[in-house]
C-alpha cells in the first residue's frame, strides 16, 4: 500500500521493453539500421507521452526522471533568464508543500542570488491563490507548484494558477510526478508550460522521466554533452527505459477511467473503516485528493513504530515520502499544514495502486486498528 | 562493430535485473521490507562496481550514465571550489579529445567565468604531458582528462597525469567511459580521484552510471531533491538498472583477461587486413591503443557513404562517436590529431567487443575492399 512511493512495472510494460536490451540495442543516435530501430522506438515513445497530456510530440525531453525533470526544468528557465534578462527579473514563486526536488532547487538558486517566494497552504493543503497573486511582481519569471502533493494528496487548482501565469506573462511549470494518470491532464487547457513526469509511478520502469517543454520556450541544459534531445539533455538515450516509459503512459491513458474508479472506491473504503479508530484523523483535502492516497494520523503513536509493525503484517506504507523516509525530522508537508510535530510523527500513509485489491483493503481495516491499540498501551503520550 | 557506441546486455546481466523490474520492486528509500530489500540490492552493485577501480563501495554514487557523471564531476567539483574558495582559484585543465560531457561542460563553465586550458595532442592522440605540466597554476585546482579516447582509441598516460595532479594537490577526474573492461584500473596506484563509469558500454543496460568520489572531496549536487546518495544525487534509485551495472562490473571483472586478449586478436586481424586497402591509414596509437579500437581513414572516401554501404551489408561501422554522428562536422578528435577536415571525413571506426566473432572480422575484411573501391570509382577527389 505504498503505490505513491513506486509501482511495479506492469507486465505488458516488461514485454516491450525486454527487446531492446540485448537485440534491438543500437544507440539511438547511430546512422545504422541498429542505431535507426532504436531511434524509431524512441519517437514512437515521446508520441505516448505526448499523448497523455495533450502535448505535441516534439515538446517532450526524455530524463532519468521526475527528480532530474524538475531540476532541468527550473534551473533551465532560471538559468536561461538570467542569461537572455541579465538578472533583471530573478523572482520565483513556488509553493511551500513541493517536493524537494522543487524545494531544494529553489533553496539552491536562492543562494545563487534568486529571489524565491514560498507560498503557504490551507489546513487541507491547498495553495493561497490570493497570496499567489499579491506576490507576483514584475520580476516574477516563474511559478512552480506541484500538481498533487506526494504526502497528503491534495489536488492544487492548477487551471486556476495557469491562468494566472499566462495573464502575467510568467512560465508556469508544474510538477506532476503523482498526478499522471489519476487526474486528467491537458497543457493546453491548464495553461502550463512545463511539467514533470515520472515512469516509475504510472508502472514503468525507474530511471527514466520525462519533461514537457512548450515549443517555443527555450532553457539551458542541465547535463551537457553530446547535445541530444536538442541539446537540452545529452546522453545516450535509454532506449529500454524511454520504451518502457511511452508503454507506461499508453496503458495509463487507455485504463485512466477503470484505473481511476477502481482506486478511487478501494479508497473510500479504506477512509471509512480506518476513521473509526478512536482519535484517528485523515490529513489533506477531502475531495481534492488523489483517488489513490489516504493519510491518516492517529493521536499519541510513533508513525516509525506504526510502519514497522504494518510491515511485520506484510503490509508497506508509510510516515511520509519515500524520498525522505529515512530523515528523521518531521515532514515540511505536515509541518505546512499546521500540524504540531508529535502529530506529524504519528501519521501513515497508504497509497493504492492499479493493483490493489478489496482484500488488501479489508486486510490493512482489519489488522490497523489492533496496531494503533497495542501503540497505544505502550505510550507514555496516550491516556485512553 | 559498433561496441564503443553501445554494447548489447549480457544475458546474466538481464537475468539478474529481470525480478527488480516487477517483484523486489520496491522504492530502496522505503524502510518496509520491499524497500529494504531493493536498498540491498543497490548496496550490493555498490561493492561490484566499486570492485573493477579498487574503490570502497562508499565512494561510489550512481548516476543515469557516462554524461551526467562527467556532469556531475566537473561542476561539482568547480561549484564547490567556487563556492569554498571564494573564486580564487578558477582554472580547469582538460584535454583537446576530450568527449562531448567533458568538453561542453568546460564551455558551459568558461561561459560562468571559469577559466578552461585545452591542452593539445599528438598525432597519435596522446595528450602533450608538457604542456599539461606547464599549464599548472596556482589557480589550478582540476585536471580532467580522459583515459581513452571514444573515437581513435588512444590510451592516455593516467599513472603519470595522476603523479603530477597529486604532486601540485590538484584534483584529477578521468572520463573512464570507454576503458573499463578494456584497461586496467585502479585509481589508487594511479591517483585518480573522480571517475566516470559508464554501464552500457561494458554490456549492462542503458541509463545507468557511476562516478567514482575519492573519500573526502566534496563536490556540489547536480540533481537537487530528496537527499539521496548523501545529498549528491537525488531521484529514486533505478534499482533494476543498478543491479544490472552491477552485474555487468562483476562479470567484466571476472572476464577481463580472456575478454581483452579476444578483442585484442580480432582487433589486430582487422587492421592487418584493412591496411591492404590502397591509400588507407590507421588513426590513433599503434600500442597505446584500445583492444577492441580501429578507426581507418581511405583517401578520397567520404565516411558517411561509406557507413551506409557497411550498413546495406549487415556490418554496423560508425564514422565518429554516435553521441554527434548526426551532426555533419568534422570531428574535433581528428581535427586535433592533425588530419584535414576533408581527411577527417573519410574515416571509419569499427569497434569490437566480446560477442565479436573471427567470422565477423574476416566478412568485413572481405567486404570493405569492395566498397571502397565501389565509392573511390564515383569520387571525383580518386585519382587512382
Amino acid at each position: 500500500m505504498d503505490y505513491a512511493a513506486t509501482t511495479p512495472v506492469d507486465k505488458e510494460v516488461i514485454k516491450e521493453m525486454l527487446p531492446y536490451f540485448d537485440k534491438t540495442y543500437g544507440n539511438a543516435s547511430s546512422i545504422h539500421t541498429f542505431g535507426r530501430d532504436a531511434f524509431d522506438a524512441v519517437e514512437k515513445a515521446r508520441e505516448q507521452v505526448a499523448g497523455i497530456i495533450n502535448a505535441k510530440p516534439d515538446e517532450i525531453i526524455f530524463t532519468s526522471g521526475g527528480s532530474e525533470s524538475d531540476n532541468l526544468a527550473i534551473k533551465g528557465i532560471a538559468y536561461k533568464n538570467k542569461e537572455k534578462r541579465k538578472s533583471e527579473k530573478n523572482h520565483i514563486i513556488t509553493c511551500a508543500i513541493e517536493h524537494p526536488a522543487v524545494l531544494k532547487v529553489c533553496n539552491f538558486l536562492e543562494k545563487q542570488g534568486f529571489n524565491i517566494e514560498y507560498i503557504p497552504v490551507d489546513k487541507n493543503g491547498l495553495i493561497n491563490i490570493n497570496e499567489l497573486e499579491n506576490a507576483i511582481s514584475k520580476d516574477t519569471f516563474l511559478i512552480t507548484v506541484m500538481f498533487a502533493n506526494n504526502e497528503i494528496g491534495t489536488i492544487e487548482p492548477i487551471e486556476q494558477i495557469g491562468k494566472i501565469a499566462k495573464k502575467n506573462n510568467i512560465l508556469f511549470h508544474t510538477d506532476a510526478v503523482q498526478a499522471v494518470g489519476k487526474v486528467p491532464i491537458d497543457v493546453n487547457k491548464q495553461n502550463i508550460d512545463l511539467l514533470s513526469i515520472s515512469s516509475h509511478k504510472i508502472y514503468g520502469p525507474k530511471g527514466v522521466g520525462a519533461l514537457y517543454i512548450r515549443k517555443g520556450i527555450s532553457i539551458e541544459s542541465l547535463i551537457h554533452g553530446g547535445g541530444h534531445e536538442k541539446g537540452l539533455r545529452s546522453g545516450t538515450y535509454n532506449t529500454p527505459g524511454i520504451v518502457g516509459l511511452g508503454k507506461a503512459c499508453e496503458l495509463s491513458k487507455d485504463r485512466f477511467t477503470k484505473d481511476v474508479s477502481h482506486m478511487k472506491k478501494l479508497r473510500d473504503n479504506l477512509i471509512k473503516n480506518v476513521l473509526k479508530i478512536e482519535e484517528s484523523y485523515l490529513n489533506g483535502h477531502t475531495t481534492e485528493r488523489l483517488c489513490n492516497n489516504t493519510h491518516f494520523r492517529f493521536t499519541a503513536i510513533e508513525g516509525e513504530s506504526l510502519n514497522l509493525m504494518l510491515d511485520d503484517k506484510g503490509i508497506a506504507g508509510s510516515t511520509g515520502s519515500a524520498c525522505s523516509s529515512k530523515k528523521l525530522q518531521a515532514s515540511h508537508v505536515l509541518l505546512s499544514i499546521g500540524l504540531k510535530p508529535e502529530e506529524a510523527h504519528g501519521s501513515l500513509r497508504l497509497t493504492l495502486g492499479r493493483y490493489s485489491t478489496l482484500e488488501e483493503i479489508e486486510y490493512a481495516s482489519d489488522v490497523l486498528p489492533d496496531i494503533v491499540k497495542k501503540l497505544r498501551d505502550m505510550s507514555p503520550l496516550w491516556n485512553g
